[in-house]
Formats: C-alpha cells, sequence, structure tokens
C-alpha cells in the first residue's frame, strides 16, 4: 500500500462522498483515499514508509513461521456484535491462533464497488483498526481495488495474517487420539444466527449478537496451563459449524468422536432462531468460540484455564475421540438415544463471513 | 485452506459444472472443491497439512520479513499474454521483489461468483500454479468465498507475498537522491493496452501481449552486479503508469526528476493503441516493468545487468533524479521542449489488474 499524499488537493468528502473508480486507478485519488482513510487508520511506522509492501522483523530464533489468509464477503456489512471491519481482523487472527501462533502482522486488501459511501467505508476502517488493536496486531500493509456499480456489493476484504509459532507447539487437525477430551470454549451459533436474524428481519425479545473475538489471549491462556504437547487440535468453528469442524479433525486424524448434547452450550435465543428457520445449531458459523482437543490427563487443567479467560466463561467438556475407523462424529442425545453428525452438505448459510 | 477430503462423494464436474454457493459455505462441497482444484494445482506439503495456515520455515538468521498484498480485479479474466492467474502471482511477487526481498511464500484467497464455470476455474488455478513454479514461490494456504450472482464478477483473487531481505539491502521509495540515473528495464505500456485492446475489440497487424512477469530474477541480477546500496529505489510501475510511479518516488525522497522522451521504449502497436483511444503511455499499467533508480557510478554496471537478463533485453536509463524543491517530474520532448509529468488525476482504465 502505497501512503505517499501527493501535493495540495482538497481532502476527501469523508460525509458524503463514495467510491468511484478513480480511487481504484493507482493515481491521485487513490494515494489520497489511502493516506486520509486507511493510513490513518491504521497508523504504523511500516506503513508510514510507503513502499509497496512492509519490511518487518523476523520472528524470534526458532520459531517457525504461520500464514493464514481469509476473504471476508459477510452481508450484511453491519450486524450486531461487529461489522466487516472487526470480522476480517478476527477471522485471520483466530486462524493464526488456531495453528498456536501469536499473530504479528495483517496484510489488509479491499475490494470497493463503485457508488459505496465513503463515511461507512471509514467507519469498516476504523472498526478494523480497533479490532486490530485489541487483537495485538499491526496492519501492515494493503491494497484496494475498486469495481463498477453491480460487480461487487459493496465491501470485500481479505486480510492474510503472518503469526510466529514458539517452539514445542505443534497443534494440527491430524494429531488427535482416541481418547483426547473435547472442549469448547462457550454456546454456539451466535454469529451465524446474529446475521440470519438481521437478513430475515427476525425480532426476539432479546438480541442476538455476534460472538465475532479475537482468540489468540484465550489460546495463549490455554498454553501457559498445560504442556504444549497435550494440546492436540485447535480449531474455530466458523463456516460449517461445530459439527463440520469435528468431521475435517475425525476424517484428518483418523478418529471417531462421541459428543454429550446436553453439554453443548447453545443460548435459548439461539435455540430460539434455529426452530424458527429450521437450522441445526451444530452446523451455525461461530467467529469467537475455540474447539481444543487435548490429552485426557490435562483435560481439567485446560478447562479450568479456559474458564477463567473471558472468552472462556461458559467452556465445556462435550466429549472425547473414540477408536473408530470409519471417522463418525456422534452424538449422544437428551433421550439416551445417539445420532451421527455428518458433515454440512450443501449450503446452509450464505456470506456469513 | 483445508484441504481435508470428505469420504466417498462424485467427483466435480470441471467440464460442465458451476460455481454454486455451496462451494463457500464451509462444507463437504467446499472441502471436495479445495482437494480436488486447489490442493491438486497447488500441491505441496504446507496445504496438505489441511490446516487453518501454513506452518513455514523463518527466514535465515539476518535476514528480515517482507509482506505484500494485492487484490486482482482484472476485466477481461483472460487476455494476450496471461489471466487473472497468472496476473496474481506476478503482481505480489514483484511487490515483493521491488522491497528488495526474495519472495517465498503466497496465500490465495478467492471470491467467486456463483454460476462461473468451473472449467474455466481450473484454467485459472492452473496458470496460477505455472506461474508460481516459475517465479519459484510456493502458495501455502487459501480461502475460497462464493458470493450470489450479480454479487461479484467471475473470480477476484487476492494474493499476498512473504519473501525474505537478505542483510544491507533496503531500497525504498524516499532513498533517492539528486543525480541518481533513472533506468527502465523495457517498454513501457504493453498491459494496459493489451487489455484495452481486448475490451474494445481492437485488431491491430500484431496483436499486443500483456507483459505480465514475475521480476524477482532480473532484481536478484542487478543486486549480483552492483553493491546492494548503490540500489537506492526498485518499483514496479503498474495502475498509474511510469508517470505515477516517478511522481510518487519524486514526493517520498524530495527530488526531481528529469526524463528524456527519446530513451523511453515505447512499442508501434502500442503508441497506434494509445493514439487511437487518446491516452498517453506514460499512465498505462506495466505488469512486468522494472524502474530502478541507482547510484549515477554505478548505473553503467546496472544497465548493463538488466540487458543480460531476458526481461531486460530493451532495459534504457531514461533520466535522472534532479535537486528540485517542487519535487516535479518533467520530460525533455523530442523537440528540445520541456514538459511536466503529473501524477494520474482521476481514472485512466479501470480494473487494468
Amino acid at each position: 500500500m502505497n501512503t505517499v499524499k501527493p501535493g495540495y488537493v482538497r481532502p476527501l468528502d469523508l460525509r458524503n462522498g463514495r467510491v468511484d473508480l478513480g480511487f481504484g486507478a493507482g493515481g491521485r485519488a487513490m494515494a489520497q483515499l489511502i493516506s486520509e482513510l486507511f493510513a490513518r487508520a491504521f497508523a504504523n511506522d511500516y506503513l508510514a514508509r510507503g513502499d509497496d509492501g512492509a519490511v518487518l522483523p523476523a520472528p524470534a530464533a526458532g520459531e517457525r513461521l504461520v500464514m493464514a489468509t481469509d476473504a471476508h464477503v459477510v452481508s450484511p456489512l453491519f450486524f450486531p456484535g461487529g461489522d466487516i471491519g472487526s470480522l476480517s481482523v478476527h477471522g485471520t487472527v483466530n486462524d493464526l491462533a488456531v495453528m498456536g501462533a501469536r499473530p504479528l502482522y495483517l496484510a489488509a486488501s479491499f475490494i470497493l464497488e463503485e457508488g459505496y459511501a465513503l463515511a461507512e467505508l471509514a467507519r469498516i476502517v476504523d472498526s478494523m483498526a480497533a479490532a486490530a488493536r485489541a487483537a495485538g496486531v499491526v496492519v501492515v500493509t494493503g491494497d484496494t481495488k475498486v469495481v463498477e456499480q453491480g460487480k461487487g456489493d459493496g465491501v470485500f476484504i481479505t486480510t492474510t495474517g503472518v503469526g510466529a509459532l514458539p517452539a514445542g507447539r505443534d497443534p494440527g487437525g491430524a494429531r488427535a487420539r482416541p481418547g483426547d477430551a473435547v472442549l469448547l470454549s462457550g454456546r454456539i451459533g451466535d454469529h451465524g444466527m446474529a446475521i440470519m436474524a438481521q437478513r430475515e428481519s427476525l425480532a426476539f425479545d432479546s438480541e442476538i449478537v455476534s460472538d465475532s473475538a479475537a482468540l489468540n489471549g484465550l489460546v495463549e491462556a490455554l498454553y501457559a496451563a498445560v504442556p504444549a504437547e497435550a494440546v492436540r487440535v485447535l480449531r474455530d468453528p466458523t463456516r460449517g459449524g461445530l459439527a463440520t469442524t469435528l468431521n475435517e479433525i475425525a476424517t484428518q486424524s483418523g478418529v471417531g468422536m462421541e459428543l454429550d448434547e446436553a453439554a453443548i452450550p447453545v443460548s435459548p435465543q439461539v435455540h430460539a432462531a434455529c426452530e424458527l428457520l429450521g437450522l441445526d445449531p451444530l452446523y451455525v458459523a461461530n467467529e469467537g468460540k475455540l474447539v481444543v482437543l487435548c490429552a485426557p490427563e490435562h483435560a481439567e487443567a485446560a478447562l479450568a484455564a479456559l474458564h477463567a479467560h473471558p472468552l472462556g466463561a461458559e467452556a465445556a467438556r462435550i466429549g472425547a475421540a473414540t477408536a473408530d475407523p470409519q471417522h463418525f462424529v456422534q452424538i449422544r442425545t437428551g433421550f439416551g438415544g445417539r445420532r451421527m453428525v455428518d458433515w454440512l452438505a450443501g449450503e446452509q448459510l450464505p456470506r456469513i463471513c
């Protein structure tokens, strides 16, 4: 992101102005958008250099790099509990955190639709900057493109993160073993149902608020409490929900899973909204929840560490990995029955993140 | 990019199939798209791990990290000399190269429009994989989202790159000094006019072909020939063209520039197409050209190194940085006159990259 500001020009009209194609053309208007909007919000020395990329200190000796990317196309752009700006920070920070990494740097790339209000763009960028500060990451470089009206949808944001993976940490989807405890950091379905309730204009006694949050602090609290080796798998159950995440892990690790339905926290509002729309909360996206597969002998310490963190107050032990050559995920229902929990098939909630 | 393949399902129809919203929903269809299309084309151990990010070796001791990102929204998606896939690799590889870095890793994020033909997507992904192999970079992680028909435009691709910056190298837009030679690696305007000719269905005696190419090899050849300290500024003149790039450098470094119009290579076809469309080649985008500002005592060695590389065969010394408190870029015309070369104002060629 070139942050050079050209000589004197009239300031951008951030109150009533709109995105036009010139903002993506690489000339004076783009330089102005970047210096007056992006560079101001994300202010840091890396961006201020004004070059085509950022020069960054390498991780400490013995640490590996972790890299993750996420495109964000959520609709609507603003929702209870967040917006595409904060979501685009949380999504990528969480991808790094569940690799066991300490998130360090973000790159942000914007695809703007011609005609979008600059005032709304500024709100999104400010929200993104606040989320980055809260998560302890720095937006070090970026890019902006503009597409014609009807060829985009307001704002799409791709964020890419780089983090440092401390020696000894190596969680991965393929590392679960039969007997591992399955922990979940809180109730499921809040993000997906917050978006759906807004799209469908559903009104409930109390509003459903997205759980969108950065999980890196929670992951650090976990690693502080148990040996790194005991943390087998970390995942954030986003698109496809808890059900799909657990199926992925089962397939990757070659294990089965047995879950206890009664142990999985779901809020009454999400439960009601899901009933109304014919959805199963197990398949609804979350943006601030952590799934941990942990060696059983350390499961209680891990759960206590989650409980002690604000984002894990409602954490629960929801089941265990099993030896199952068919890698099935099964759930014990309230009536003593048992049902299969398959991958999400087809498309349940488009553009949820 | 989770590359886990779920249990047996019918293979994707890569000949006649189309993108549907399910491919972005996080379930079985998305897992299939990723394993059968992306992971197959980009095959490497980082992707094969199937986690939410990639774990990568850190740069060697003493090297710094460089990070750059670019969204690609070029229209049309296929053009003479390339397509959005190869372009998305070259764009980010070049951003790293002009920071002086050796490009190592790419993250790729796709925003697909519902209904887009899978066969075309496969062509794009294969082209991307070939360009990455040729440039010596590895696509280590990725993400896919799908938007409804009419909310996107086929395919948008954001690539983010990480590279290693060897000790001693520190080119930057603010480092030019009066007297520095301005070198250009070849003729300008080919990329932008290849796109425009296709959009406007212009026919010329010989087709205009995009110069889209990875510049990291050329940059390494330059550093092999002159002391790192002598390389003051590297830039690839993309959106806004050579004129805007030189204005950016002039502003960042607080210098002026004097160029020699006759020394700037432009092909006859690009010249003719620009005349026809009322465009100035100085403002037309390039995707495989390098601008070097170099200490004058090393300029001839630098130019010889460019000439010796296939991408620099037509390299030329086009002018010099000057002491000018107003940071003007001026050009000596063929008739002994002199004109100002300003920043690109407004929008000349939308969606050129």
